[in-house]
């Protein structure tokens, strides 16, 4: 299957305190999805809403970055929250992101779980419940942007709301399509030039190189980016500019 | 001028870590308006959505009670905050507030700024316009509850919104309508008859009698109530039932 | 084996935005030790300061009642944290109260984890070392209280640390000694005669019956009680009378 | 006056969540005494731990930096809080700040009040005083680093506390000695050579040029420098280097 267009989202927002984590002026120009942190793992309104502004004037579109409530540790650390708390949580994030766009023009238009939220959705079966839960009890019209395999997939669909499988362009992949693990070796894709030419087949094919050299099926209609460090926005500016050199538009999944 | 309605607000929601502040489950009885913490002086979200849900169950008005974001504080303590970034928190919290009382049938409908905040904006101009502006850019169409005299009430005014002036049922008033300082010691009346007698008097006439017996115009629509402690529940029946002995109905301003 | 003398522990300190959780001035006169907030799952310096002035007036024992820094869950939720991150909360909890108590006149003299922490280290071998971690790098000399079997007493044991074992005045305990879990209906002791039997069994003979009527073995040195309800702290009063009723003296376990 | 010995200062450990707010590695290279974060206004422990780990490595000395609780702030809005609280939770940031260093084989030996808390007791005698008590009920040895003039100085020194005065490299002074305004478009001298020339004459005469050219007293003991961008800590060891150029040796006040 040939795309011409592909989604590219990352994480905006996070500043606490006035002191920034990610080069959110820089990342905003490659991007075509901003997923804006709501003040629990990270982020403070007046911060979020400058971002939620700047994503507005440019065309981006805006997601909820939802996380559980643990600014100390940015939201990496799981919590054994009870599902009905989670989704309470949940709800009021999206909540309070929306009304700081919607005075800037513009709207939450997708969800994308940060973290450890992000990681625990994908096997939790309880708390993948809670987040579309609670997604759900704000509108039924929100896409969620998840983990290909997780089975918040399941949960999204089967309320009836858009899930949205991401892909990430700096990692490796197993031949099953799973990212290979952090504490291997080769889970990160570091030359830019490979990144480059994977990002560009994935866009093209949907497909990737796996760790051991055989080709994969990615069913992936997003691509996440990083911009919290000098490299990593680099590396986003090389992947937008591979992307476009190949006629490949980004373009928001909405 | 007989009034034969007024309505009676009161402070809820305000739980932390599942420890409640006051009793909602007795205050939502005799209340019309629920002043719903928003998570930033106190509450969470799971149980500020059961308190929402108590009061869309019995039709009470939830109002979304704005605070400064100090939770060790309780929203009790002046903080000198930038007016753009307490905009933005205000409507951080609004719109919070508002996601999770429409997830349960009902919607925020008005808003009044808690502690600290409340009383600092019957007399700083910025921080006065920045809480306006905040729940402007929420909503045109939401009333402030405020303290008679306030330079907020102006600012509301000024920006379209409607002012709704509240009395205090246990407070003493100086003869030029202002409230008697709590460092005096009769800044508060604890008989409950007198009390009683008081909310019928400002009810029907809008009138009170005054610290040094002189009666005095009370301009209000609201009466603000407690229930954090079982004293202030005992006394807030005691107001209601007054009321309605008098044959004056509490009623929501809406 | 007869003893003369047992421990009363209580949780206190633990109000936030000056809002009480449990009655300190009530439990203060019944315990001989008391387990005082750290400002992680509640508590602030202030009100801490203020318990910890009353603990050293009745010659009540402070100890550090260290919990994972969770004030919207009071504590009472699982965070999955790196065991460096744990270690250095606990040290700094241990380090903020120990400086509180000492501007009292007293000090910090055991440790007794709090709520979901507590209860993880029972069987979680990385938390419960870096609890014990945290502890000694703070002193070699703090005994830390815990629930009997925890693995948290071995680690405690092989750090040269001493662990004292606790029990639950108002808790059913299966045959093997373990407590009965709270999903079954007769997790908790109800009847207050019953209760100040069972203490008084306990204190006397270290044993208590079990839900299935045999008699089982505690090796507890200390009691916990509670005063977050009125009836807790009746309660309290009622164990502590039938202790003293039966010539056995409430006595810290230091 | 020839001194030929200065303290270099400056803000380390106040990274939130796992993101750093300086480049503290390289700041902790040039200075001789290291203001950490409490985990009030920034500084979570584990993180606090490591800046204090690399202070002893170094023989840098470790300050308390105490601050008001605002994260969200970074500590850099005014609270208008109770004296008495304040003290405690002045108290409490030491405490734990203390227990972590000594865990580091060094201690707390000095503290250096935080942005708006630095700030207010310039001038507000009951926050100095508060800050004064809470400090004095840690030790009654701790120096304070505080801005010359500060009435916080007067408490200091009537509670027997020595207070030493400190002066920003950066900053033009006004010909009474007090800082330019930030308001002001001269407020900050940004030529590297004119601010390494400014530094050495403070050391060697404790004299500085005025914005009108004249020459001042600056009764400093120690000199402040920032690490929070590339810039400054470009400008820190430019002023480092000039010191040490014209034989003035970095040395802790203490």
């Amino acid at each position: 299957m040939i795309m011409t267009a592909i989604d590219v989202n990352s994480d905006l927002g996070e500043s606490v305190g006035g002191n920034p984590v990610s080069d959110d002026a820089a990342i905003i120009e490659v991007v075509s999805s901003a997923n804006v942190a709501c003040g629990f793992h990270s982020g403070d309104p007046h911060d979020i809403a400058r971002t939620v502004e700047a994503a507005a004037a440019r065309g981006v579109a805006v997601g909820a970055h939802v996380g559980y409530r643990d600014v100390p540790g940015f939201g990496r650390r799981f919590i054994d929250m009870d599902p009905a708390e989670l989704a309470d949580e949940v709800l009021y994030q999206i909540g309070a992101l929306d009304a700081l766009a919607r005075s800037k023009g513009t709207a939450v238009t997708y969800v994308k779980p940060h973290g450890a939220l992000y990681n625990t959705i994908v096997h939790h079966e309880e708390q993948a419940q809670a987040v579309i839960d609670g997604i759900r009890a704000f509108s039924r019209e929100l896409p969620v942007l998840l983990l290909p395999g997780a089975v918040a997939i399941e949960k999204a669909e089967q309320a009836g709301l858009r899930a949205v499988r991401e892909a990430f362009a700096d990692r490796n992949y197993d031949p099953d399509g799973t990212l290979v693990s952090r504490r291997e070796s080769d889970a990160v894709v570091s030359d830019p030039d490979a990144v480059a030419a994977r990002v560009v087949q994935l866009a093209r094919e949907r497909t990737l190189l796996a760790r051991d050299g055989s080709t994969i099926d990615i069913d992936a209609e997003s691509l996440c980016v990083h911009g919290d460090s000098p490299g990593s926005v680099e590396l986003a500016r090389r992947i937008v500019d591979a992307l476009q050199d190949a006629g490949i538009e980004i373009r928001s999944f909405l």
